[in-house]
């Protein structure tokens, strides 16, 4: 298994990187990235310590023990295990305040892995290649090597309102194409992460008026020849004492500009339909979604907490309005349990006998934390009080002739005096600063944003008025089933597709 | 087991009812009450039917064929198999507009069967004698006879704002005790379903200033000497072709005046501890919010089907602002859901082996629901707009001379014109008549209101600072744990109380 | 001006009228419809009672006194002054629980009256026929006469799922163009408090699709030949002890069939254009939504009343979390207010030289509204607790053998204990009752409906990019002013339509 | 009128301030502040620019031109004007990014200037002294001066779970009395606007246990001996290009140290009762709240303004979805607008003459913001989209290398390439940065939070059950009023307090 160290050393590779106005020449150093580099490292370093073994890998059926990134789970323990190693990664790296971690990050290529053969099938333009090999091998090379692979997939957001934009556009499409692999050029919008993977997964959202040429799935690694990572200020602070989240590193969304890349056949995995990349790469996120409703739910955990400690530390907690309001917390930490726990308990074998969790309960799960989410974070801040605004920095606090005057501020009913301005410190870094602010928007745009998840959902999960949900209301109103089975927009897609929802577990008798 | 025929003729006991100015003789016969009745009685019956069998009924140790109702479940899959029961009486009785079943009923006597000792030791003013026998035969008795047990726990809403007031009040108290038993006198101010009951459930919920010959558990039956109900108005609709589910029964809320009734120590399981009836007896009302988050969730189903047949037939379905509104109804019943199976996932092996629900979950989806109704139930009117508000009567629908015109209106995307009026007719029963304001408020008081489940179960869960809700923010805070394991207003209550929460399994690493 | 007895008297006329199965002969004594022609008989009568005369009437510039209804606001004293009498109205016919008394029905007419032209010579079909002088006529006949004409524009919900759909419907429609009239056939699907009204006030609401033949704006006699008025359940209740204000009369929604009806010449007030339809029409409903906002105005205050009596008789007033709560009723009825107030004072002239409340803070009152009734409505039900459930009947409360055991329930912390069974009654009528239920689902479909009304909002107030509300928000950004006026879909609109709105005010310096 | 050079010279004068770990020798020159002296600079410019002079000045009764700040208001028109002042100061400065201007410090004085007599008449331990004196030459230096009067009123968080807590707490106390004034020592726990001030307005909010010797109101130059202002952490940015706003100053919170600290009886306004002190001094934040109201409708207006832009350059704007959610920030802003409006239309002359704007409205407007405004903010991101997150900074666009791959991106609709920029850069300072959250959390906080100004409301505004708000509802329910005008805790309260309510108005016949 890849040390820490391994992984860092890998890092200085030439990748092309600004951040700002800074030419970055190596992540591991500069410090706009050394943080972030190091608390990746730490993920990896993660998988060795003796303590965490249990949690953090398995024995695979040749003997050899692995990340449980690349676990196979095949009943809901087996979920349930995958489940407990992914929070476990998020509480070790500062409570969900870095979003694609390797684990995150490969969890999507599980689509591929389970069955490859329709992105090959689907495929247009190459010349009848069988592109599973290339699969198999990749996948194969990135497990050996515990490697990290960042989702490039957000193509650039283009004039909704001119239906002809989508041709003139940027966006990173095929350029030429050649007997041993092909040539992209263009950008892919936003991909986070990408300044520290080994490979930039390469894919597409579909939208209406995607060109044929623009539909890319593959990898390529993160220093190819004419790849360029522009991203966004990082909001990293050099300032541990008094940061000690926002000091902890930035991901870093970039814009990765592609000036005429290549990619071999072995590292393309589909090309070509617009038909397929609107049904089955959709699916590639379910992965990413119900990561991120287990990230969401340790992060509503910590929030609980936060409120908890403070209101406990200024003396608050006692009093019933201020309970009344911490018990929203709690409730809010608990549906999202609840949407983990259920969506593992009813989850259901795909054809390739992966034990994939409910696809309804995660996907609204998730729409159900994205909605609160905003009234939570002002209930935490407003429930600190002044304690979220003011308090003394770190050199204040040191400095002899104001400390003895600014200790019985932070003085509470139990507890430290320091510790206050521990909880406050946090709370600050996670709600009131830029990176905090940054790590709560990439939740709310991570894969697919709430409203287009909501959609996407209502397509394709049975929910058609002749559907199952409609039987105890039909009988209750005493109106008889429809006929025949009707065609739904549902039922028009490709069964290879509809597959990975499960969806027919909504039939039973009782649900 | 018992037939509904069975349960008809043992109605007929001299019961004394009033239902506005009505005195009922007969509840089996009389307008206002017999929908009602027969509901109950069709209860019984499909433990009857052999197409039910499986999922109505048990065979237990002695080989008796029994009722669910009795079911001992021991596991999560037999807590699941208890689940489907009562979900399955509910779709089966007009989709949850009647709670009190009585199989919700007598979930309620798990807790004396569970433990009947503390009833009995925490007692004040029994010379001593042993309750626990007269528990475990009252017990049996209604096990053998499928009787029906309906709680009165709700004492006379005092004037809160003189701490006085409790002294002073009508509220049901000991006025004598025999050697025989115990003659009690006053009100219990709210009791639902008591005409249709066997027997009386008397208990109390804790309030301060209760007093020690107020606190009284036990059993008295429907038809005692001295035993008045007083019913509010019945909302019972004697019209089936109009009012589908308002014409099937209405359970009434009534008080229940005690007009100096004996009640024999066999039928005493507790009386006299204030402090007993603050810990203990709140426990019986888990298995009561427990199932009623079962009908909650089912009546969200029903809610959504709804939806989806009306929208489908007034054709607006496929509007994409419709379909996030129907979304949003189908994540409301999503999460109710994953309330329930996660509470049963999570459940504990109670002291005497029960496998109970996770308290906080189930406890924390009733909120939920409470929190959302009022907008939900808004939601699938405005969805069926002016077709919830206006339509023909059955008379109108049959008049020669109205019926082309009306015809058309009704026509719509899919399906039979007089389709729509059936939905229609169930939204209007559902949501906008007394008798769907009624199943509504009833939710919204069963038990306890949302507001204070909340708050007790703030204080029961382990949920103060020092406990294990905390543990990932002070890690992250880098705030040490606390020197000893606090004593909290929780761990100071009684530990046979406690034992009924399941909380340590909060304490676990990750959760 | 008219008499209660008179206008009692002109609904003895041979109107065609069926409630349910029943053929009503006489409106004013079939107990489905006498209570709601009693209360609208009132409505006459208040303007007779020397007491109300200041605010009931005014004296016109003939020296005639005449009711309010008809005075012409020209500043914002002169409408605040019309606001008044509105209010009043609504405070002395039940706090709000009828909607569409006279005074509220014809403030439809005036846009009839501001600027008649636009209506003749848009009309397509009429052979060159100057309407207005019909208009002016029929509007000068109303007027002397205080009739009352009910709207009918809504038109049959069609399957908006077919675009043809609107073709085949049994929509209302010319069939015969005479030398001295139309006759139209065909049904309008929902007018409201058509039973009680001396003319049918026919429009319609622009829809895509709408036929030139659909398109009819006139009056038509309730009792014209051919006419039918088919009404959906009556919500009245015979029964004023128990429900004071179910029992008070219910205006009843209709479907009205013409079958061949004749209208002359001079009641037609447009035909044909359906351009003009989607535009000026539209600007009817402005004084339809004014008048609602003040109705709901008074309706939030009758709950904030009935919140703080409740509370104050069961004696949970003084506590913090049930003072935070009214303090959200409180608030909702002062930004209620703030509308109605905030709309008068920022009010303009119209061409015609009537003084109009502002626009957009009506609409938005009214969205405000309609978006949070549903939970305030929850609030005082659940701050009213077991009490709006469960109370004495009258005749319980008269039953010696009940009286002495049910008199302390209802005692409180102040006040009789009859009393809280009076507020109880008031509380269930209004929010615990198909009557209420109606009530309530009425504001909500009243003219346009929520989303609908907030969409038009959005289409003619100049909140385009380029209008004065990104004024700052470009200097903020250091944006440059578009550089030409640009043309909007609202510049488009025809001016006489936009003259209506005002929204010119909006360009002011600061607004 | 001061000139913004008069007022940074003014700032040179050896003050002691701690920003960080930085002793600030000279706030106009420091990085961390002077971008804030610079903006208070501008607010005095503004006096003197021609094109602002009937906005931002006034002659008074002297002939003499002044700051609209010294405009007394004796009715709803001298009201308007204030108001459009104040609105004017706020679109000038950052559309509401620094809240305490001094026309919004200072706005605090208006209530000793109306009726300084109950502040020395209620004093305890000034032997008798006349403050008033003292008090109407300060006002009058402050007023010839323009000086800047920051208000130090919160005192240090304690420990509520204690009831001793306030005794032992560091707590600004007098310390010594002398014959030429007093000594006081302890802090002031939070600020604002400080460092930019000319005197520090000390005050105390009502707490239970507050102590005799905390009661101090008074003023206290910035640069007294002994006094020492400690800040948090600045947010303020050294880079305009990228940080338009977040450049532009931050007004720094501090907590202010009193090391033994002089001020001589005619700079002290009241000491020593905690009965005034819990009653008049509130009243002096009724100017606050205002004026607050006014900010953050201007703030909803830029909001708004943001949303419009934004969508429109990214091609969403004409989307029906996008318009729905527009239109309820367009709703913030109208409700907001209306409460503004309507507080004028409806405010009251106060004892001295003073037009005071109705203090519900105010209130109530203020707390429907703070409601709404985590959701507003969060619309308004998430409107915006992937362009709230990422962008090229200044330097990437600048870069040749990247401008050409970048500027496609950041193509749309309508307008320049770099306007998105722009507008980018302004919705992430203003929602996602240390600057923004620090300024959405001042208006959390200033003066008092929601929950406490609304139980603060429904104290003081004769909202109890017995007053005019329960008119309507007694008489729908058929109540009578109360016997007698009952003793309220509101009436309770000592007459001058009340006078400043205006409640009286409530109690008209339709309010």
């Amino acid at each position: 298994m890849r040390t820490g160290d391994q992984y860092l050393e890998s890092l200085r590779d030439g990748r092309v990187l600004w951040v700002g106005g800074d030419r970055v020449d190596d992540v591991t150093t500069h410090p706009k990235t050394r943080a972030q580099a190091k608390r990746i490292a730490k993920f990896y370093d993660l998988h060795h310590d003796p303590k965490m073994q249990d949690v953090m890998t398995f024995v695979d059926d040749d003997g050899e023990r692995r990340s449980m990134m690349w676990f196979k789970h095949t009943d809901a323990e087996g979920l349930r295990r995958k489940r407990v190693y992914l929070e476990t990664v998020v509480r070790e790296l500062d409570g969900g305040s870095t979003g694609r971690t390797p684990c995150a990050n490969n969890y999507g290529l599980v689509t591929y892995e389970e069955d490859p053969a329709p992105w090959s099938e689907q495929s247009v333009g190459t010349d009848g290649r069988d592109l599973t090999v290339g699969i198999r091998e990749f996948l194969e090379l990135v497990k050996e090597g515990d490697l990290n692979c960042a989702f490039a997939f957000i193509d650039p957001q283009l004039d909704r309102s001119k239906e002809s934009s989508a041709k003139s556009s940027p966006t990173l499409r095929i350029v030429e194409r050649r007997e041993d692999g092909i040539v992209v050029a263009g950008v892919k919008a936003v991909s986070t992460g990408t300044p520290f993977a080994d490979y930039i997964h390469l894919g597409v959202f579909y939208r209406p008026g995607i060109q044929s040429e623009q539909v890319i799935y593959g990898a390529v690694p993160a220093n190819a020849p004419g790849v360029t990572m522009v991203s966004r200020e990082a909001t990293v602070r050099d300032d541990p004492d008094n940061h000690p989240l926002a000091s902890a590193g930035d991901e870093l969304e970039c814009t990765v500009i592609f000036d005429n890349v290549f990619i071999p056949w072995e590292r393309v995995f589909h090309i070509g339909s617009p038909e397929h990349a609107s049904l089955y790469p959709q699916r590639i996120f379910d992965w990413v979604h119900y990561e991120a409703l287990i990230r969401t739910m340790v992060r509503a955990e910590l929030m609980v907490g936060l409120a908890l400690l403070m209101t406990e530390h200024i003396g608050t907690f006692q009093l019933p309005p201020v309970q009344a309001r911490v018990a929203r917390l709690v409730e809010f930490y608990q549906t999202l349990r609840a949407h983990v726990i259920a969506s593992e308990t009813e989850g259901f074998l795909s054809p390739a006998g992966l034990f994939k969790p409910n696809v309804l309960l995660f996907d609204f799960g998730r729409s159900y934390y994205l909605e609160r989410y905003a009234e939570m974070r002002n209930e935490v801040v407003d429930l600190a009080g002044r304690a979220s605004l003011l308090f003394p920095t770190e050199e204040q606090w040191n400095n002899p002739e104001l400390h003895d005057w600014l200790e019985p501020l932070q003085s509470g009913a139990v507890g430290e005096p320091y510790d206050r301005m521990r909880i406050s410190r946090v709370i600050r870094d996670l709600f009131l600063t830029d990176f905090g602010d940054r790590v709560s928007t990439f939740e709310q745009f991570n894969g697919t944003p709430m409203l287009t998840t909501r959609m996407l959902t209502m397509k394709r999960s049975e929910l058609s008025p002749s559907g199952p949900l409609t039987e105890l209301a039909r009988r209750v109103c005493g109106i008889s089933a429809p006929a025949a089975p009707e065609v739904t927009a549902y039922t028009e897609q490709a069964e290879y597709a509809r597959r990975l929802d499960g969806a027919r577990a909504q039939g039973s008798l009782v649900r």
